[in-house]
C-alpha cells in the first residue's frame, strides 16, 4: 500500500536516546544547542551515523515550535521505519492468553496519544493499533509525552477500524470498549484471553458501529459525581487492571 | 492569613456549568459567543447573579489565550472563593478510615494537576492539598483539564508541606509517598486507614525530605523497560486502587 511519510522532528533528550537506542538507522539528523555536554548520547548519534549540527538560537523554535521543551536537543527522523502496516505486524505477532493490544480509535490530543503509548509500554502492552486517518499521526508532541517510549512499543497502522476488530475476534482476541456506561467493572474481568482495548475520541467516545463490535463494554467504577475520566487515564486504569492478571508480560522485554 | 487573589479566567462549558452549580456566587461575569443558545446555561447564570456579555471576535484569546479550546464560553470567577485554608478544612474535616486526602508536592504542568483533580473526585479524594509556592496555582487551564471537577472537590491551600504532613499523621492519616523506586507495591496494600497520597514534581519527584515523612514508599508495578509513568497517570492508577478498598467513597455526594 502507498502511504504518505513526512519528516519528524522529535525533540528531549529521553526521545532521542530512544530513537537512537531502537531505530537507529531512523534518526538523520540530530541538533544538539552548544550547552549540551552528553558524552554518552553524542557516542549514540555517532553510532547511528546521523549527522550532527550545532542547534542555533532560535533554529529549535521553527522546526518545533515555541510550546515544545526541547531542552537544546532535536533531531529529524524518518518516520516510515516507526510505523508498522498491520499486516506485517499480524503476520508476526505470536498471539498467546498474554497478548494484549490497544486500538485508539480517532484519537486528537498528541498528549492523550503520547501518554497511552507510555501506559501501554509500562502495563506490557503488545501493540498500538492508530487508523491512518482521523487520528493524531505520531508528531514530536507525542513522542515527547510518550518519554520516548513511541520507540519501545510497536506502532501499527491500521485502515479501517471495524475490519481490523473483526479480524482480531476472528484470530480469538477479545474485544473491550472503554466506555463510561459501560455493563462490565473492568475489575470483575480475568482478562484469560487475547485482549484488545479500544479507546474512543476525548470528546465523542467509541463510535457506535465500533462499539457493536466489541465483547464487552468495560467500565470503571467511580464516583457518580465525576461524568468521566480523562482518556489517557482511563486507558492507564484498564491496563493495570489487565497487568495485574499477567506478570508475565511486565517482566518480558522488546 | 492575608493572601493575593486574583481573577481567575474559566472558560468551556463543562467548567462554566460547574463553577454555576458548585460557587454560583463567585462567578462574577459570564462572556457568551453570539452562537451560545443553551438555555439551561443561560439560566444558570441568571441564577447566578453573573452578568451576562456577548463574547466578541478576538475577546476570548485576549483573556485566555491562543491555546485555549473555549468553545465561545468564557467567565470571570473570584478565585478567592476556591481555595479553602488547611486550618479551616481540617477544623471541618471528618476523618474515618475513608478519608483520602491528595497532596500535590509543587507540580508544574497545569494539565497534570487537572488530570489529578478529576480523578480524585472520581476516585472519592476528600481534598486536594497545594502548597502555596512552587505550585501551579488554579488557573483556567487546570480547570479545564480538571473537566469542572475543581469546582467539586475542595481545594486547599498549604504552607509548609512537611508540617502539614506531620499534623496529618499526628491525627492517624498513614502517608504514602508516590515513587517509582518504592518498597512497596500498591496492589499489596489494603488502605484500612485516613490515607495521605503525596504526589512529587513531574521532573524531580517528591523532595527527600518530605520522602523520609512517608510511611510507605508506594510503587505502580510496571514493565522494567519502561522508567516511568506519567504522574498524573500515576496518581490514578493510585487513586483507583485505593477506592476499590472503599466502595462507600464511590457512592457519597460532596
Amino acid at each position: 500500500m502507498q502511504k504518505e511519510f513526512e519528516k519528524l522532528y522529535i525533540y528531549g533528550k529521553h526521545a532521542l536516546s530512544e530513537a537512537l537506542l531502537n531505530y537507529p538507522r531512523a534518526v538523520k539528523k540530530v541538533f544538539f544547542s552548544p550547552r549540551i555536554h552528553d558524552l554518552e548520547l553524542r557516542n549514540l548519534v555517532r553510532k547511528a551515523g546521523a549527522t550532527l549540527q550545532e542547534l542555533k538560537e532560535r533554529e529549535a523554535e521553527k522546526m518545533v515550535g515555541y510550546e515544545a521543551a526541547h531542552q537544546g536537543i532535536v533531531a529529524i527522523v524518518d518516520s516510515a521505519g516507526l510505523m508498522i502496516d498491520f499486516d506485517d505486524f499480524f503476520r508476526e505477532l505470536k498471539t498467546t492468553p498474554e497478548t494484549m493490544l490497544v486500538l485508539l480509535d480517532e484519537l486528537t490530543d498528541p498528549h492523550n496519544v503520547g501518554a497511552i503509548i507510555r501506559s501501554a509500554a509500562a502495563f506490557g502492552a503488545s501493540g498500538i493499533l492508530m487508523p491512518y486517518h482521523n487520528q493524531a499521526p505520531i508528531t514530536g508532541a507525542v513522542v515527547k509525552a510518550s518519554a520516548g517510549m513511541a520507540f519501545r512499543v510497536p506502532l501499527v497502522s491500521i485502515g479501517n477500524v471495524n475490519y481490523t476488530i473483526g479480524k482480531l475476534k476472528n484470530e480469538g482476541f477479545r474485544t473491550y470498549g472503554l466506555i463510561m456506561e459501560g455493563s462490565r467493572a473492568v475489575t470483575e474481568e480475568k482478562f484469560e484471553e487475547p485482549t484488545l482495548f479500544i479507546v474512543g475520541n476525548e470528546g465523542k467516545g467509541i463510535r457506535e458501529k465500533t462499539l457493536d463490535l466489541c465483547d464487552v463494554k468495560l467500565r470503571i467504577p467511580m464516583n457518580p459525581r465525576c461524568e468521566s475520566l480523562n482518556v489517557s487515564v482511563s486507558a492507564a486504569v484498564v491496563l493495570f487492571e489487565w497487568s495485574k492478571h499477567h506478570g508475565a508480560a511486565l517482566r518480558k522485554n522488546k
